[in-house]
């Protein structure tokens, strides 16, 4: 009999919700687990009562059936919870903290860690530098949208909440430090934001509005956010940016109107792969518009961020090209632009315990702008599938009824 | 009767030598000359007599016909000189000084110009941010490779050498200043070299040689040249460096044979878009080939320079999308390792101060370090002729003799 | 029969309106004037209608004879303006531009200016690196407390408002361009601060209370500022900001009661040299006090940011070694605490475009913050007398009653 | 009976060798250990037979009496080893990895450590942030210069060296990345040492040489050392730098004859507290010469490294101010020229990987810069003595005559 329930991938836009095994601190073979993973060792590690855990749009990649998922992985990166035990190798957290776990799993003792670089660790996934929970091809690291997750190396990757009232009062803001607004950040950050930038970014999505908020942190003076789902441009609206429907023609002109000219300072893509065209060619497919209608409408000398997910391979791409992560770019005009180009994942280390700061005191509200929505566990594939049908929300999945707000059904 | 000569652009591979008019304080039409720029007034500029003038790489994608180029185009923006008459809004530049010429020209003025930008100045080239002398689609300010060149903005464009005799004794080090000495830098700069690196440079001709001497100079431990021409790799190979010849298979492999591991730090792209591919591809263009496997072969978490020139049109290309400059880059695998790059221009300014004293203090020898070959003006066509062939020499125009190193044939 | 007049210094506690010369494109004799610069040519220069020139709280070390000004002396560094004639020189500015003007005079040629290090420009000052408008060997350059004031190298030095109604209709939050606002940031900047800092301001000023606006557009947490004037506090207090009175004890107890921890990640010092002392001895002047404190209460690791001016020679120190500008500071402290220290006038050429965006697009009411109050330039006594003896407010000086702010008496 | 001998501190201008415990998990109580630290648990640390360590100039801070350092203690900071046992907690470090030891302990789990400020560390020393072995008020750590020692955190702290027998061979090179090489590499790099600079370096000792090496690594075109000890400027002069000789009267006199102007782009203070006079005040202690000297000799708008230890008592010291560690410094004259400093211990961590890759292949010979010379344990007292007397040489005791290279006597 399990002490544990978990959401997990079941086939392309299937998944449900089932028992699995309660973490113990030694990595147990599962669907998806790295060979060479099974039966690590984790003295020093966490299990973590979870609190709170949301949909992200990177895992939708995966229930579209975009990747190689084996059916029966445990979903779930994006994690906040309480300490109720710790390895003997833990000296600093304690049981009863309330923590939030970045997305990316890192082991606190190599070269990039050291160097802050989270997000290529290279201890932590015998494939390649880079691990998160629940995620295909990431080392195997059992994902947290369950009852229980262990988290390792819990005294480097956990960021502890100061006061537990507190971070239960704000934990609809809090929750999102996990990926969602470090990575938006990432993306207006890398993009060179700053005090009195224009800033586009294009996508509505969370990733995208996690972007906008971060870039009105950082001081922008205009931020413009790009989508063709009229809900999510009317979220982005009501949180203090300018909007672009890019269904309705390039977005430079659109620009163009809002500010007088037809460049920003620097974007962000918080789309990736599987972008639609603009314009006409909205119905389908374009896997490189975004990346190339970025650099088209970003000024001479600016910067990009690209936090939107880009892969090495993609089953279900348009072309054979895409197949294996090549696409088609505008190179040669970027070039005669002088843009800079930043990818890859988030190291969220590098700027959770900011924006925690910021959070705590009342100087964002990241829940709000991604419009936080709090279900049950049993709720979760409901969650998949309205949030895949382009909601303008955010899904917080609450397997033990922390907040209080999860509803009967 | 003309008081002045210069090397000018007949056509695919064709050049000669031509009488052209002395410069004025005002830019007068011409082959090239952008019409919104003639009769501008040069007030602020300086007539150079030429000292020296390089033949760049940049140059033979014009000459090769792979730009659209008018015929009689003057040539030349790589330029060393002494000043002989300033317009009436120069100030602190004087008659006799000896200054290199940095090849981007940048009005000081503008917001770029300001941020240090002075690749992308917004006041020079009606067309587009970003100038440069003698070259298509650049604003059509005249080129150098002549006997006499007019510089505006001179105070702030001159870089003036302290000392005349020392300029003159060290003149085929300095005259790198003015393009590929910055140029090779800032790839290996904005790659992130630092104390320790490894690093890869794609590319053996001059600016590839001037990255590598410049990691070198940034203090990288071990720098990998790779190039398909076995005279420009042994040259590489008398400065210090490791070398990949790439006609001979994957460059990945043979840096795991130098360094133990298959990837380096950080990677220069030198070549741009006319590369050829690598291993059995080696005879044909690729213009992907070199980004492709500089993304390939650099750690995760690295950066890539991208110097080498990538254009926005490119008649001769080998396929539709090559032509308009969209090259199908492997953009997932680059996300995958979270890699940045930095491409466009090199902003001269930034750099040049430094580097020449590190050459005025024999902290390098960048001209031995490219194989600085001193002929005549008249000799430029059989100059191009040979660099275009492969020659493992950087041609270095002396129109004037002034070097005492003009061979009689 | 002049057509100018002018606020002058007159002797400690001083200040008087006078005639004097209109300006001409050649810098004229008279008091301060380097007698290198009387003669020099300005035909790169442009003559300014003065819109708003503001009283700044370094101009009363002058009029409070701590330094060496001779009387005559034409105050004002804080300039905002309408250009109404071009020098010969002048290509990109034209009349009619409503503009602001950094008070750091900088040529735009030399080597400073090439690294966009304005506030120590090489070319305008005979007598050492820096120069300002209207203040003690500075270089001589009039001061703008004037109807009329000439900007030299105005391509270069002007930021020119993009429309010229919404110029006028935000002038008390523009006005703070010339230097408070970007001096303030610089203090903020310098210091560290980013998102989720807390940060500790020195000084409740208006350069103090730049610096905490700052930090929170640069995305601080919280911002704490602490003075000993109640109203300055009080102020403080209305824009958002935490306060510590420094009358009260030390700082570091009351930041405690705020924080929880008894410091901050990065501190401004606002004040400089003219500072008193903390708790009992807040009623007497002791120099190093602010530095000494803010080393003490920001935490290892920390920034310091020390934008209040601190000099070579005050005449009227407290002691002899404060009178050659020495200080007895607490390096032993500061240097276990791995602490870094920025100095110096803030380049405002760095910072202020940023800032007019943020003003623009209405992110940021700089003129309220500071308390921004009109008055005529018959008034500047009057307002000198006033801002001496400690009133929060910022005035701002229109001789020409172009904001119909003045009042009559 | 013990199985461990080390160096220790026996009142001023004592030192001995004396029988001491061998290491085990678990911080013991002794001289010098912080009551809070005794009985620590060290289930991470790695216990090292140690190889080299160094006698540094802070130790001698101590053995001259300077500071509060109790009888008994051992000395030690500089430590290379070969890792003989590991903790449970020990995952990536093996027994038989040759290892430099940082010399500020870390614990990798702080936010310090997390951002790579490893100086100070919030974790190690229960007074304060920022630790060391063997020092005192550093938290207790026992000292290195011992047969064997005990590391904490080591899959953290540690840096292996590839290849045991290459160590072995480059150990007196290897052996100043504990501390020197990267404390005078901070030094440079914090000032801003780039390709061109000029740097001045006050103090000819190990840091001192040390940081002029780095300073050339870092590609400055002049690195001028100034000292008052011939032997050391003769060691200077060695490796290519030009010197100053301090005694002999104002550098800024000697540093024009050199450079042609008095100043320089960026200086280092390798000196510290017990810095004495210039030119005829050489002969006696003037705690802030050094550092008012710098800020007289850099050019405007330089920066100050200042790795040169500043204590925050000093019962030796001159005068009461400087018993507090408080200096009469100009700040005046910093502010006005716009410096900016960076103080306090090293982080190694930030900088030992890139030195260590540019030891082992060839492009530094810092071991030979320093005059690194080997002595056994027994001999310690007498190196103690030799290098308090001036000699230009860098004593590396081996306590177990691994290099082959400890002289009979």
């Amino acid at each position: 009999m399990s002490n544990n329930r978990a959401v997990t991938y079941q086939g392309p836009m299937k998944v449900a919700v089932q028992d699995i095994a309660y973490p113990t601190f030694e990595l147990q073979d599962g669907p998806g687990v790295n060979p060479l993973n099974v039966g690590r060792k984790v003295p020093h590690g966490a299990i973590l009562k979870v609190v709170t855990t949301n949909i992200c749009g990177s895992d939708q990649h995966m229930v579209r059936g975009r990747t190689t998922a084996p059916e029966g992985l445990v979903l779930g990166h994006e994690i906040t919870g309480e300490v109720i035990e710790t390895g003997p190798g833990v000296e600093f957290i304690q049981v009863g903290d309330i923590c939030s776990v970045p997305f990316n799993i890192a082991c606190g003792r190599c070269k990039n860690c050291k160097e802050g670089k989270t997000g290529i660790c290279l201890n932590v996934n015998p494939d390649r530098p880079g691990s998160a929970y629940g995620y295909v091809d990431m080392g195997g690291w059992v994902g947290g949208q369950a009852e229980y997750v262990l988290v390792p190396y819990a005294d480097w990757n956990l960021l502890k909440f100061p006061d537990r009232d507190q971070a239960l009062e704000k934990i609809l803001d809090l929750t999102m430090l996990s990926d969602i607004f470090p990575t938006g950040y990432h993306g207006a950050y890398t993009a060179g934001t700053t005090t009195g930038s224009t800033v586009y970014v294009a996508g509505a999505g969370p990733v995208g509005l996690a972007a906008a908020v971060s870039a009105q942190l950082l001081g922008a003076a205009v931020v413009i956010v790009g989508d063709l789902n009229e809900d999510r441009l009317a979220k982005a609206r009501s949180i203090g940016c300018e909007t672009v429907d890019v269904s309705k023609g390039d977005p430079k002109d659109q620009i163009e109107q809002i500010l007088g000219v037809p460049e920003v300072d620097c974007a962000v893509d918080a789309v990736g792969f599987e972008a639609r065209g603009h314009g006409k060619d909205a119905s389908h497919e374009a896997p490189a518009t975004v990346l190339n209608s970025i650099m088209d409408l970003t000024a001479a000398g600016g910067g990009l961020g690209i936090p939107g997910l880009y892969v090495t391979g993609d089953p279900g791409a348009v072309d054979d090209a895409a197949k294996i992560g090549s696409l088609s770019i505008r190179l040669g005009l970027g070039w005669a632009k002088s843009l800079s180009f930043t990818t890859g994942q988030c190291p969220v280390m590098k700027y959770h315990r900011g924006l925690m700061n910021a959070i705590l005191h009342d100087k964002v509200k990241i829940g709000d702008a991604v419009n936080a929505t709090v279900i049950g566990l049993d709720q979760a594939p409901k969650g998949y599938a309205e949030f895949d049908s382009g909601v303008a929300r955010k899904y917080v999945i609450d397997p033990h009824n922390t907040t209080g707000k999860v509803s009967p059904n």
